[in-house]
C-alpha cells in the first residue's frame, strides 16, 4: 500500500510506521478511536517537523497546476483506508495521518473543482466552502472539542500546503500557541 | 481613545504603542499601508506572546456568552480607527493591531448574528461563512499573497480566541511553520 501514497503524506513516517500509516496510538494524546498500539510520537513536534514540512510543500507545489489526482481523491475512493470522522453529500472528514494535537481531521470537499488551493476560489465557490467550514464545526462536535479548536487553512508553499486539494484542519485537545506556526 | 479599548486588544501594548494603536512601522516587515514610524517589533513573537494570549483568552472566554457588543462593533461602526483592507455588505476586513506575520488581516461579519465563535455555527450560518472565506482570499489578492497564505480561525480559550465575534485571520509575507500554534 505503501507504494501508492505520495511521499507528501509519507514524509515524516519512519519504515515501522508506513506499515500502519493510519493509526496512531499508545501516545498520551487521547486518539480514542484508533486501534493498534503504536511507539509514542510526542509533542511538540518540533523544528525537524517544521522543516519537513517546508520541504514537502515546496516539492508539492511543483505540480500544484497539474491537475493531477491526489491522494485525497484515493481516499475520496476509499482506494486506500482512512479514519472517516464525518460525511456528507459533499464533504469528507478524516484524521491526519500525522496528527499536530490530540485530535486533528481534515475536511475536503468531495469534488474538488478547481479548488487545488483556497487561493483558487472563485465567488462560484461560496456555497462550498460555507459547507466545509460548517463541516469543521460538526468535527469538532464530534470529536467532544467544541470547546476549543482551531482551523487552519494552508494555501500555497510559504503557508505548508503540501497536497493541492483544498483542504481544512481541524485542530484540538490541548493549548494551541500563538503565534499559529 | 485608550480608555474605550477592551483589554483584550491592548494586551501587547506599551503604553507608547497605545498612543498609536493602530499603526506599526519601522520594522523589516514590510508594513507598506502604515504611515508613522514606531520603534520595531521583530518576529519571533516568542513564548511570551504566546502566555499573553492565553491568558487573554481566558479572560475573554469569561463574557463570551453575555452578548455584549465587543471591539469590534466599534470597529465597525466607525467609532474608532482601524485599516481597512475590504469592505463590501456583508464582511469587514481590517489589519490586526498586533500582527503576526508582515500581513496579518482580521475578516469579520458585519452583523455577529450568534457567531461569537464558529462552534456556535449552525445550518442557517453558512452562507455567511462561505463569504468570509471567500473574503479571506480576496484579501489575500489585495494584500499580495496570494501565493502563500494561512487562514486561522480560534474557536474558545484553548485556541486563544480573544474577541467573541467570530474573526478569521489572513497571514502572510513570511515563512508560516508547523504546526501551526
Amino acid at each position: 500500500m505503501a507504494a501508492l501514497v505520495p511521499f507528501s503524506l509519507l514524509r515524516n513516517y519512519s519504515p515501522f510506521m508506513l506499515a500502519r500509516p493510519f493509526i496512531v496510538k499508545g501516545c498520551n494524546l487521547n486518539f480514542s478511536k484508533s486501534v493498534l498500539p503504536l511507539p509514542c510520537r510526542r509533542l511538540p513536534f518540533s523544528a525537524r517537523a517544521t522543516h519537513d514540512e517546508q520541504a514537502a510543500a515546496k516539492a508539492a507545489a511543483a505540480t500544484a497546476d497539474s491537475g493531477a489526482p491526489t491522494i485525497f481523491d484515493k481516499i475520496i475512493n476509499k482506494e486506500i483506508p482512512s479514519s472517516i470522522v464525518y460525511e456528507d453529500e459533499k464533504v469528507l472528514a478524516f484524521r491526519d495521518i500525522n496528527p499536530q494535537a490530540p485530535v486533528h481531521v481534515l475536511v475536503i470537499p468531495k469534488v474538488r473543482d478547481g479548488l487545488t488551493e483556497l487561493a483558487k476560489a472563485e465567488a462560484r465557490h461560496g456555497e462550498i466552502l460555507g459547507q466545509l467550514l460548517y463541516a469543521a464545526r460538526i468535527v469538532a462536535e464530534k470529536e467532544g472539542i467544541l470547546d476549543g479548536f482551531r482551523v487552519v487553512i494552508n494555501s500555497g508553499p510559504s503557508a505548508c500546503q503540501s497536497v493541492y486539494h483544498l483542504h481544512l484542519h481541524v485542530l484540538g485537545g490541548r493549548q494551541m500557541n500563538w503565534p499559529p506556526g
